[in-house]
């Protein structure tokens, strides 16, 4: 389909990621159907946390994966804007920044890590005392041992996004087909709850960005992709209750990743992970751990309202970068994005635009193309 | 209307104590309006564990309570037959009664003084030794310092339990009127959202049985309740936990009160107190203590789905007893059950239907009598 604008994109998944593609494809003169059977709501994407931070999540070993995610991350403003554009409904891109915490010495020896890291990169982080950021953030807890101060991280409300591209990819003339998909073949979707005449989408090029179940659609997919378990929970400030704090708050307790990022009216607090399957039920234990974690860090969202407890599943590979690139003739894998997907969106969408339209693919998406699994190289 | 079993009675309240009475007075005969938008569903009741356990809830000082729990404890086994038969969906009573357990030496100081009353009365509970209860209940912890078995006591599932008195209530008759009622007079009820003719309902008697709310209705019942807010969590088991326990697993944390009941497919867990008013929101730190205190006792709910955290508001009075009689010529009260709706509701019934038929009163109910609480006596 390359140099054709004017072919049909079957785009499977409503994910962020999916969306993004089908938005960027519209805009880019595609005719875009979109498969999914409730666009936005139930996936990873929808339990997510929102945070844009390949910054203060970078570690030794991941460098393609932070420049990867810094590419996406200097896109955001931009797609942001063209959403708000797009879609009549900003995003509310959140630009205060991280303070990554510690709880012990260990946790802050960790830090350590990242802080060295972050430097040999050329990229600055200031090292702060509990007493200095508990001056920038007066929420922090007596149980925060110093942290780090990491600028130009971002963050989104995630469903405030999905709700922005459901209804940019609409007014850019996407049409959603209401439908589970249960296979792909090159230039047919098969569905799966449909009967007679409707129960496929024939098209040009498949886009998958069915995120941890991209691996049932295209055997190119099978064992490349593996879910990974995160409960997350949702706290509403009360009338009782400190206001959130400004920056995305998140750091080891003992040895255990937490992160507090604010909304507008409350606090997204996540993540656990387990490698436990397709299981989404939240857990006692699970609950338990992510509370007593944040409350370390924040112990005034004791007075926070719980409203809701949920459990999303990471599309993950073995190297933590997605899959994004040709796996069969007309078939474009948009998956793999692991705890990135918000982040990633903005340059998988460019993308997948380059990959379907020909036109140019951002650079830093190469080390994503799914050949370095070792299936063999495909080009359209 | 004594003496009349045809007159028309308003029970305003569909929970489980308006309910129960709506049902009973209408195999008495009365021709019965229950009113209510939703009935069973979003109050106290619904959120209610559903113990009937007023030995095991025992403490000096409030004997007449204990009376009055065990005199309907004692119709329990009837009530739910009838139950069963009327409705099609039998409440399925469960006798394996309790564990009260401890968590340190002062929380086991608690249970002595408990042990030494209910002796005192001539109940018989028996000590064990933690090795002793684990042989009993397997699923308990180490953090478990002795306790006693409290035979005797019952426990229903209160959604069931709903379910059945609703359906019970429709096939004896019962005319349920969705609408909110704003005031009371006597021989009248006005509704909240109803408009033009149908703004109120007329009837010989009122019934008022909305739990914490039933002080808005009439000035008879002004100052007499105060809501005391409770949290409670509804646990399902998973094919990688433990089943749950046998007994009603309950007793002191360090001083904090918890109690763990069995469901067929889990484990409900309560409740926290609190003298904050009409809060319905479930709170972080609430929720906190709760996992926290029933991991302690059973450590592998850790593994269970937690699948709803939800609070409702006790109507609780100064004595802890209900208000349980005329209030002003024509109006009944039924309500104040604090802690004890499910545990009341046959004696409840039956004091309803003596009241408002002229039959013969349960002798405990005598001490529920409204006039108690400095109004004055009212006869119908």
């Amino acid at each position: 389909m390359s140099g054709q604008q004017d072919g049909i994109v079957a785009v499977v998944g409503g994910g962020v990621i999916g969306m993004s593609a089908a938005w960027r494809l519209a805009v880019a003169g595609c005719r875009v159907r979109l498969i999914d059977p409730d666009p936005g709501f139930g996936g990873a994407s929808w339990v997510a946390g929102g945070m844009l931070a390949p910054i203060a999540e970078a570690w030794p070993g991941e460098e393609p994966l932070l420049e990867l995610g810094a590419a996406s991350l200097h896109r955001w403003p931009d797609f942001a804007e063209r959403l708000g554009r797009d879609s009549g409904k900003p995003p509310g891109l959140r630009d205060e920044g991280t303070l990554v915490v510690a709880a012990d010495s260990a946790d802050r020896a960790e830090l350590d890590t990242l802080a060295d890291h972050l430097a040999s990169l050329g990229r600055t982080v200031t090292r702060h005392t509990s007493r200095r950021l508990r001056g920038l953030e007066p929420s922090l807890g007596p149980g925060v041992r110093g942290g780090l101060e990491v600028p130009g991280d971002l963050a989104v409300d995630n469903r405030i996004t999905l709700e922005a591209l459901r209804a940019a990819a609409e007014s850019a003339g996407v049409e959603f087909v209401r439908a589970a998909a249960r296979g792909v073949r090159s230039g047919v979707v098969e569905l799966a709850d449909s009967t007679g005449a409707d129960s496929a989408v024939h098209c040009d090029v498949v886009v998958i960005a069915t995120g941890a179940h991209a691996e049932e659609l295209h055997p190119a997919l099978r064992g490349a992709i593996r879910p990974v378990k995160g409960e997350i929970l949702r706290l509403r400030s009360r009338a009782t209750s400190i206001p959130p704090p400004r920056r995305t708050i998140r750091g080891p307790v003992h040895g255990r990743q937490v992160y507090l990022v604010p909304r507008a009216d409350g606090i997204v607090i996540g993540a656990t992970q387990y490698e436990a399957g397709f299981d989404t039920e939240v857990t006692v234990g699970g609950v338990r751990n992510l509370l007593a974690d944040a409350e370390r860090f924040v112990p005034g969202i004791a007075e926070y309202a719980l409203v809701e407890s949920t459990a999303g599943l990471r599309p993950s590979t073995e190297d933590n970068l997605p899959l994004l690139g040709w796996v069969a003739p007309g078939v474009v894998a948009a998956t793999g994005h692991h705890r990135n997907g918000f982040l990633l969106a903005p340059v998988t969408a460019e993308a997948v635009v380059g990959l379907v339209c020909g036109s140019a693919l951002p650079a830093e998406a190469k080390a994503a193309d799914p050949s370095r699994l070792g299936g063999q190289q495909c080009t359209s």
